[in-house]
């Protein structure tokens, strides 16, 4: 299975695709989609979309999980980070993608265990369960990868659960 | 100058089309978008981002007039206009259209004369200034009227300051 994983923002958009492959995990992409803050903001979401789009077209993921978002945070931000989810789940219906959201805690839960793991420590376990040289840089790509990991994990669970109580 | 108002949502998403000819404004179209809240949230943003296309495709307005949201309502709610909206900024830059953002204080005095208008009061205003036989309903679609008719009110004299301070 192939998961594409997006973390929502439109002034920087991670994002990290996860091949599973045997009884490992394996990175395919990862990076982060910017769009000027001095650009007017329905210029920046039409080109936001359009790299998003583009993204799924390239790698065709069999899944794509975006992180839901809640909004305890300021308005402003909160605003932002709406809209950004709002086109990252419309492209990824649109192209035929099996499309999940999940917390940053249950992300938390499924990558590091716990629920109130630390930037930092997702960073690191991404690290080590993807075997990456290096720390997963900026900490916008390591919960990308995260978000997909967490469906690589807890979406097959789901799926079976759901089988057996059918 | 033509002008599609959006009043954004995901179960119901009003539009309101007017054109301003001569000395009077003409309603082109309206009406409201709606998605089944049954549905998948992903499969729900993507049908209205593909209706919200499909209109801007068919009437090519100048200039699209989307309400500025804040986030003081539910949290629930407030996503899901956050999304929604984000969807009609992109869809209306994408299609090359002017965009502009109104907040319902702004859309209330342009149109009725003071930001405390109710509901029932912009209907009514928005019915004596298009000239309609009947009120428009529901509210989404007098509001999305509105939007339109603010931004054929204000947005040209924005324009004539920016070029006098220009």
């Amino acid at each position: 299975m192939f998961v594409l994983g997006i973390d929502p923002g439109v002034s920087r958009c991670g994002y990290g695709a996860v091949a599973s492959a045997g009884a490992g995990l394996r990175v395919v992409a990862a990076g982060v989609i910017t769009t000027p803050p001095a650009d007017p903001l329905p210029d920046r979401l039409a080109s936001l979309l359009a790299e998003l789009r583009a993204l799924i077209d390239e790698h065709r993921p069999d899944a794509v999980a975006v992180e839901r978002v809640f909004f305890q945070t300021n308005a402003r931000t909160a605003m932002s980070v709406g809209q950004a989810s709002g086109l990252a789940l419309a492209a990824a219906a649109q192209a035929g993608c099996q499309v999940a959201q999940y917390t940053s805690n249950e992300v938390k839960m499924a990558v590091a265990g716990y629920g109130n793991a630390t930037k930092r420590q997702i960073q690191q376990m991404v690290q080590a369960q993807l075997g990456l040289p290096e720390l997963p840089e900026p900490p916008d790509v390591a919960d990308a990868l995260a978000l997909a990991m967490c469906h690589l994990s807890v979406g097959p669970r789901q799926a079976r659960m759901q089988e057996a109580a059918g």
